[in-house]
């Protein structure tokens, strides 16, 4: 709680994941050709010792609860092939679960899924249902660049290839959370361009499509605030008028984006330009913004007292940002 | 001249280039194991009639100048090898050049290079000589992202890789504006995704790189308003401070951006968060903007009134910011 009000970060990835999860992954790595169940021996106490400082963090900043994922750049879905993936993703989500399961008042599981690269959404069903029903998730974590920007290229999330995934995620009513994980591009930096630059693809091609018509309710949801999608609408208007697309607002506000940016000009600017109930409180703690900005002595990702501010949110719709919206959205929430 | 203040355009490509030039490059394409010179009969009534339309509508505007590159997109470096993007070039900065040339005062050229995948830089320099001192180009566009997504994937731009061409501006006091052309990826859209996304990635590139310490005299252009890159500071100087590299702020101000965006809110935060020397008015004139907004009945591109607006500017920058900045940066602009 802050200030009386109940904080639900939908933002959160397991980036203190111990050791032993990581060299495991390691050794897959380096024998790709023999992928293998993984067994790892991993304790509560291990688990708990990681997590706790997020925990801790979350009591200093009154965040009351926050969705889980994992590593984002740790998922690599472009090494190796299904099976590579599979056997590091069920390992990934029994220690999300595990972890979430020791606070299951402060953390909740989202999915990773076993993508690979030219492998049908059709083989990522089994996880995702086995993530939901058996191991609690409330979301899934789903990379558009699942070969990191090398061949086979991913199709445009946009296009039919992905509709098995829309049918298991809307049957479910699991939404979805769009993050990339590593890219190979000399082009890109990983966390300072390219998730940025999938967030902002991905937005673009779900606005082009026909997804929303298929499946109207499926629930996306674009972090870091959009990339700034938000703030170049009339580019995508003028584009879909050329193109005689529907209109570009309609597609767009189906969408759901979170806030974590570290800037306060442009969390300002978010919130003016997506709708109050499309926006859900996120900051991605310890993440990209866990260091301390020397202009304000606190960390970039404390960008909750800049939410909460009265000139940067309709009090009366504040609740709904930092939590409401959040509920109403990942409806599989406990509590 | 606008409420009597010159202005320059910084940003406007050739996009109705006559036929005959696309049905060239058609042919070429067709056949790129056969590369040869263009032979293209072109009168300067063809040429004029292509143009006059843009000349209609800076009289329109009240712009008196605008720098004219070839089209983004039909610069397309992906295809075929050295040759055939030499000869594609030579033709393209022949076409620019000629066009121009019918309006010396209106219209300065800006020159495509020779760029092609795994190519080095230094095969490069002899067009970018020629289109200097025979055709007076006053800059040049760069594309971040040769081969369009594929292999041979682009070194990033911040790497040593590009010196070659570095050394050959800086020489010429020629200043480089970024803009990526084709790209063979189904994840981004030409002008919906991919331009953005290289002009970001680009600029991060450069900020984390030591190319300002190496060419302190290098003149950067990011267009599109740096594709949102300005209001995320705080994520780039959070990533900097992690990973030990000198403050962002220090690259960053050596950046130059220029103003094409269409929205009034993204406008006015650019302008609030790029310093007044370092901004430059562009609009991308019969580009992705060139539809008329229901809402207001104006073209989106029709940002001069936004840019002029005293809450947008302080008044005693504005124009600097109109046309004084252009002038400094493209120092070999006539007049």
């Amino acid at each position: 709680m802050r200030n009386g009000m109940p904080v639900i970060d939908v933002h959160g990835h397991f980036t203190a994941v111990p050791d032993v999860v990581i060299a495991w992954r390691g050794r897959q790595i380096t024998q790709l050709n023999r992928p293998s169940p993984a067994r790892v021996k991993l304790s509560d106490e291990i688990l708990r010792d990681a997590v706790q400082p997020t925990i801790d963090r979350m009591d200093e900043r009154g965040i009351d609860m926050m969705l889980f994922s994992p590593r984002a750049a740790g998922m690599n879905h472009d090494l190796g092939d299904f099976s590579v993936s599979r056997y590091w993703t069920e390992l990934s989500n029994d220690v999300i679960a595990r972890t979430c399961a020791l606070f299951p008042d402060r953390l909740a599981p989202v999915a990773q899924l076993p993508q690979s690269p030219g492998v049908s959404p059709d083989l990522w069903i089994a996880e995702l249902e086995r993530a939901v029903t058996e191991l609690g998730a409330v979301g899934c974590i789903v990379n558009p660049d699942i070969s990191g920007g090398l061949a086979p290229l991913t199709p445009s999330i946009g296009s039919q290839w992905w509709w098995p995934l829309w049918e298991a995620v809307d049957g479910l009513d699991l939404p979805v959370m769009i993050h990339a994980s590593a890219t190979q591009s000399p082009l890109f930096h990983l966390n300072g361009s390219h998730y940025l630059a999938q967030d902002y693809a991905a937005g673009v091609e779900f606005c082009a499509s026909n997804v929303f018509d298929r499946f109207p309710g499926l629930k996306i949801v674009i972090p870091h605030g959009g990339a700034g999608l938000p703030f170049n609408k009339n580019r995508h208007r003028a584009l879909h008028i050329q193109q005689r697309l529907a209109p570009f607002d309609e597609a767009f506000g189906r969408l759901y984006f979170d806030t974590t940016m570290y800037d306060e000009d442009a969390l300002v600017l978010l919130v003016k330009h997506v709708s109050a109930d499309h926006l859900l409180f996120g900051s991605e703690m310890f993440g990209t913004g866990d260091v301390i900005d020397p202009a304000t002595g606190s960390t970039f990702d404390d960008i909750l007292p800049v939410v909460m501010r009265p000139d940067t949110v309709d009090p009366v719709r504040l609740s709904d940002l930092l939590a409401g919206n959040a509920r109403r959205v990942f409806s599989r929430l406990p509590g």
